[in-house]
């Protein structure tokens, strides 16, 4: 099953992406289990004005790793959520039941930052592949959102964000909900 | 049934807010029709840096009318969104069928920007008070941003945002999705 080499350049450069563990620039998907494995935040946090220049920054890789992402969407390859899934790679784990997993985002965007996937993807390598055979699975998921945000104190003030295709920032093609609260958020959305 | 009623002031200032047909400031929700109906843009436009003082004011009314709204959540009040399902007041439908409907937003966020709510509430106020007999809906719900992606031309690229509670900026308690897109979305998602 193709994981994830490093091929390191004269200035590596490894990050973490938003949708929590892409590892992007000096890697590929290869054959192999991470070289490295850590986490560089580009963005310091979206709360300060002051880092607008980095943000700036941060967004164009975000896009960058979207729209690099979306060329291997259509493979149906499997993504860094399969590993999450089997506990290859680390991550922490703050609902789990037989259907559904979430976990904390390894770049957090707010407080509360969870990323909430089915555990079997059966084609929805993004929301719109869903068709008729995926409502359980979506009913499911929504309805988790609200357990979640409960036990993380969160239920009067949270987002819950789908990400569909490059211009949306989707970077991995796993369906995946992200959870985000625990701050005064903004509108738009992005 | 309680709607709303429309108390000017001296320098009234009516509002159609992001979540698209909230009437605030000189408004309250009574037991009668709108006495005025007009949309007015705080915001310019989430592109033009330019714009960035507007943007702002804009983003502390709709942090302020969220927190309004909030006060009259728990009381499980008919909102906009029913006098919308009843073709009462106009909205520009883009799918409606037996159990959702979904109209252009009043205050695009992006070219695309389309709220789709379910027909029956049934104590969906918000996302948290979600449980398992509403997965049916939730189900279907998602599953239809789908079939309103494509139907837009927006299936490569589009964001579904759920807000739950003021600090998420939900101004109408009856439980809505954002589908945006047409445009390159940032990260984070506000």
């Amino acid at each position: 099953m193709p994981t994830i080499i490093c091929q390191p350049r004269a200035s590596p450069i490894l990050l973490l992406c938003r949708s929590s563990l892409i590892l992007r620039n000096t890697c590929k998907w290869r054959g192999s289990v991470p070289m490295v494995f850590s986490q560089t935040r580009l963005s310091s946090g979206p709360y300060s004005g002051a880092k607008q220049c980095s943000n700036v920054r941060a967004q164009k890789n975000e896009e960058d790793a979207a729209h690099a992402a979306a060329s291997l969407a259509d493979a149906g390859a499997p993504t860094i959520f399969d590993k999450i899934i089997r506990k290859e790679i680390p991550s922490t784990v703050v609902y789990e039941d037989e259907k559904v997993l979430a976990f904390r985002d390894i770049n957090p965007q707010a407080p509360v930052h969870i990323v909430l996937i089915p555990k079997v993807r059966d084609g929805l390598t993004q929301l719109s592949k869903a068709d008729e055979r995926h409502k359980d699975i979506l009913g499911h998921l929504l309805c988790m959102t609200a357990v979640i945000a409960k036990q993380e104190g969160i239920e009067d003030g949270y987002r819950v964000v789908i990400n569909n295709g490059p211009s949306a920032c989707q970077s991995v093609y796993h369906l995946h909900l992200h959870i985000i609260g625990g701050r005064q958020l903004k509108w738009p959305p992005g």
